[in-house]
């Protein structure tokens, strides 16, 4: 990790490029070319990219419930338990979520309002790999769900054997997903934005991928609506002497784990305390799994910043605007006011990253690379959508129809104003 | 206009293309080569873009107060009087939008929730040429106030004679921006995604343009929010024998009159009305200044469609998901709960789309094109965001801790587990 002050960071920050999403053209041409091929070939599309990206000739897309049975049975009930309590947990926050339609009908003779509705139709995507993960469909699925989404659709690749891993497919059954399919990459995406013979054409595409994956979002986006452009993925800890040194390095450790791009960042009023985390790291990073990935997350991106004053540490925080952000701190409630810009905020020592990642209740998709800034995590209002509602009687109309025929005359819009008009003549 | 049956209509749509975006590869690479030469060159780019397009010189991008003042004497006092009153029903409305901060503290010993932040700055895109568009500049403007967006930036192309729309000057001052550029076209877009020397980095970029200004927003989307990608146009009037035929007409030749690719349409359950509805259409559109851009949107997308029954008719709406959508029926109100789908719904005979555009409160900046199915009108919800909040004490954390080491081995983030482990073994 590298040590900088709080001055350092700011002058590094002059100087170094933002990390921006890549632009890569040659990524983004196959990409097109695959969703071009989808929407004109359909199904015989699917198959064949299936067959060059996964490996696997399917035939029939949806899993079936003998194979949702075959999963059940091979996952330990203790993983059931653990998905039921993440499930019941997430419910319950994202219910709090749920917007109501209002009218206003405070002027007589006019009603002005919000109609709230849920999307009628969403795909989820689920990435497949070597990992499972069923935390990425309660995070999903829950949300959708609770707004009333009447068609959810999980989608993620198939493993070599034509399979779905399995703790994706009990996980998705116990949120009540019906309908899953074995399609990944680009050629997913492509086929729920348009519809195929086989693949209904859904409203809004939300889930993390691969680079084609994203690259297929990107392309989509417009068409059908997108959760959001995922970036690498990071944390940071504002820390003071009453934060445990184990805990800060077990945190950033944590998420340096995620792949080489993650960033893991310390803010710390105290040299000593700066020393000490950079020690603690050193020493758990022998004793993990996955230390290769870690090392290199730390070398490229891992900081430990000194900062003069607490003050000074928020300034850093709200440029940053981290995905997560723990406050290790004498008193963080205390501090959520100083905080602009986070995905999701972790208050204390025993709020570490990863109880927000499986189980506290919110969202785990949260906004990444500094996107927090100006997105928020993923939620219920995610998928539902507004229709604004106007009613006005005659004399109401009468008493406004002199602006608008000012305004629609201005901007050169006359048959605007004629279709006033017309009713001040009637 | 196409007169259709309902069973027509949906066989039609069975054999049409959607009206999905144009990838249109050389409008893209053009586009993108103008973001990445802003990007590297800054302000020395933007002048020669805007000689090139806007053809004319300037040396400094910012209005001056002097400019300011010159525009509010040459406007009317009567359209100063409309814009406020616009303003004031706008902000009336929008005011209804402002979310709030919750924490949830019902399980002693946690706390989660959701902490809701206006962005720090935006930038407004209002279109030039031969036309001013204030109301843009008051739908855009009014929701990022009462946010509480810290720092408004409009921006909008120069005349050729290197001045500003004075109409848009004047309303923009009236709703409070500070700060006004003359850049337009992609050369603005990139400039406020990436900063220049001059010009400061935003957050969001929201407001309508040409296909310069959409392809532009499509490539910094991600690196920035947009609000939306505005496709065509559209309205959908549902009437029954109550409706006046007279003022159908005049709503849905206020659509078509936008451009060629606006498009109108009227379903009805009386074959009687439809021949009245195409003649007063006729009649009227003789009288229209705009007359050719409408003969041109009714003739090529123009519809009227005869429906069975008032079930067939919002079958049909709800499959359009139309942008405006006027129920012109004995009882408009009663039937809000059968419209799933629509930008914004106007309720009855005098509730005409003009009046949504200009002074009934809600915005017009409105999903287009079928969007409405996943989209939501502009509103202060874009100029905010939302972080969640997690707090859970020792013991707390130490009550799921199971549940989270469970997940995070599953899904092999055996960092994660360890951060939760190493609490347990304190």
């Amino acid at each position: 990790m590298e040590r900088l002050t709080a001055m350092q960071y700011w002058d590094k920050k002059q100087k170094r490029a933002q990390r921006t999403q890549q632009k890569e053209k040659a990524l983004d041409q196959t990409v097109l070319e695959i969703i071009q091929c989808v929407r004109n070939e359909g199904d015989q599309a699917i198959r064949s990219f299936t067959e060059k990206f996964d490996g696997v000739s399917i035939e029939a897309f949806m899993v079936t419930e003998e194979e949702f049975n075959e999963a059940r049975k091979s996952v330990s009930p203790s993983f059931i338990k653990a998905v039921k309590t993440a499930a019941e947990n997430i419910t319950q926050f994202h219910e709090k979520q749920l917007e109501q339609s209002w009218l206003d009908m405070s002027k007589a003779g006019t009603m002005v309002g919000q109609k709230v509705t849920p999307l009628d139709r969403v795909a989820i995507y689920v990435p497949g790999g070597k990992a499972a993960y069923p935390s990425t469909v309660l995070m999903n699925v829950i949300p959708a769900k609770i707004a009333g989404v009447n068609h959810i659709y999980l989608t993620t690749p198939p493993q070599a054997d034509g399979k779905i891993n399995p703790y994706v497919l009990v996980a998705a059954k116990e949120v009540g997903v019906e309908t899953i399919y074995k399609i990944g990459g680009a050629q997913s995406i492509a086929a729920f934005a348009y519809g195929t013979e086989t693949i209904p054409k859904v409203q809004k595409i939300t889930g993390p991928g691969n680079a084609y994956v994203a690259s297929a979002k990107k392309w989509v986006y417009g068409d059908v609506a997108i959760d959001m452009i995922a970036g690498p993925s990071e944390i940071c800890i504002v820390a003071d002497e009453t934060a445990n040194v184990n805990f800060i390095a077990a945190d950033l450790l944590s998420q340096a784990e995620h792949d080489e791009e993650a960033q893991a960042i310390c803010i710390t009023t105290s040299i000593k305390q700066a020393e000490a985390v950079e020690l603690a790291v050193q020493e758990q990073t022998k004793r993990l799994a996955r230390k290769v990935i870690i090392q290199k997350s730390l070398d490229q991106h891992g900081q430990i910043i000194v900062a003069d004053t607490m003050d000074d540490a928020f300034a850093i925080v709200n440029d940053i605007a981290p995905e997560h952000l723990q406050l290790m701190i004498a008193e963080p409630i205390e501090k959520l006011g100083a905080v602009k810009h986070a995905g999701a905020i972790f208050l204390g020592n025993y709020s570490p990253e990863a109880l927000g990642d499986y189980v506290a209740g919110p969202n785990h998709t949260l906004p990444t690379n500094g996107t927090a800034a100006f997105a928020s995590p993923l939620g219920v209002y995610d998928f539902m959508k507004k229709s604004s509602v106007i009613y006005y009687d005659k004399s109401s109309l009468l008493a406004v129809a002199n602006t608008i025929i000012e305004l629609a005359n201005t901007e050169q819009l006359t048959a605007h104003a004629q279709s006033v008009q017309i009713r001040k003549e009637e």
